[in-house]
């Protein structure tokens, strides 16, 4: 049987459309989540990202994960995967988009439960605990960003396949 | 009584000099705390810092901080601080060096215990709990930086004062 396509185009970030999956970490000026410290040479934008990762006592990890390559666009899903001990930040440090696939966190998924997002490249991203993602896909070769995810036992990874449908995801033109 | 003068350059930070105050947050080659996710396509740096935050019940908290105004050099050190209750990390998000002087986690020190480091732009901090540290000294207008530090009741603020000594920190020539 030849499978169902689908062609997914990424919506541009927002906290609000990114709200039912996680965090997006920005310095958002028109926010009220910032304040002056050091006696007013730095604003503070405050408390941006829930970690969620003590589950069977895990702990937080701070990493850099640097790109080697770029991935081909369309990217073809595949299948998505999720963290059910922990959350998963991802922080640009070289001012690139980000392109980010994501499902609620329940063991059933659809394809048409997929949301994609393009960031602006100054956005981070924070998935919550069990929300289903696409692996990260680096847009451009050799570009940088952290992670903050969780360190410790048990199993932290679960993949759900698409076997029945090809998922076609891009970046607007 | 004319206060005493202590001049101070910075050294370059390397993880071995910092070890007794914190961490440093760098994707480096040579270490052995990286490996290939995704396929290959990405390499990860895991666990580059140790986040201690839980004390009173605290929890970690991801922040963005933007410098408004670059410090003038030489900075006068007229005291340091400190965070009782939690470590403090700093990653710079735009290659720009940072400058750190800290002093060891003990209840009083002297103007002789402060060491200070200049970074290579690219890593990042990350103090121990109760370690003395300047405050964030921007170096350029307008760089950001990740920070992750602690939220959560209690006391996480000390400050400890050189009445007596004058000390200029300033950066290697």
């Amino acid at each position: 049987m030849e499978k169902k396509k689908i062609q997914l185009v990424a919506e541009p970030l927002t906290a609000e459309g990114f709200a039912p999956f996680g965090d997006v970490i920005e310095a958002d000026p028109n926010s009220e989540n910032h304040f002056s410290i050091n006696g007013g040479l730095i604003e503070r934008f405050n408390d941006l990202a829930t970690i969620d990762v003590t589950p069977e006592g895990g702990r937080p990890l701070i990493n850099i994960a640097i790109c080697n390559k770029a991935t081909a666009l369309p990217y073809h899903i595949v299948f998505l995967e999720r963290h059910p001990l922990g959350s998963q930040a991802f922080i640009p440090m070289d001012d690139t988009p980000m392109i980010v696939a994501v499902a609620p966190a329940q063991d059933h998924i659809e394809p048409s439960d997929i949301r994609a997002f393009i960031t602006n490249g100054k956005q981070g991203i924070n998935y919550n605990r069990s929300v289903w993602h696409m692996p990260m896909a680096p847009l451009a070769d050799g570009i940088k960003m952290l992670m903050i995810d969780r360190g410790g036992e048990g199993n932290n990874y679960e993949e759900f396949h698409f076997p029945d449908v090809d998922v076609h995801l891009d970046i607007p033109k």
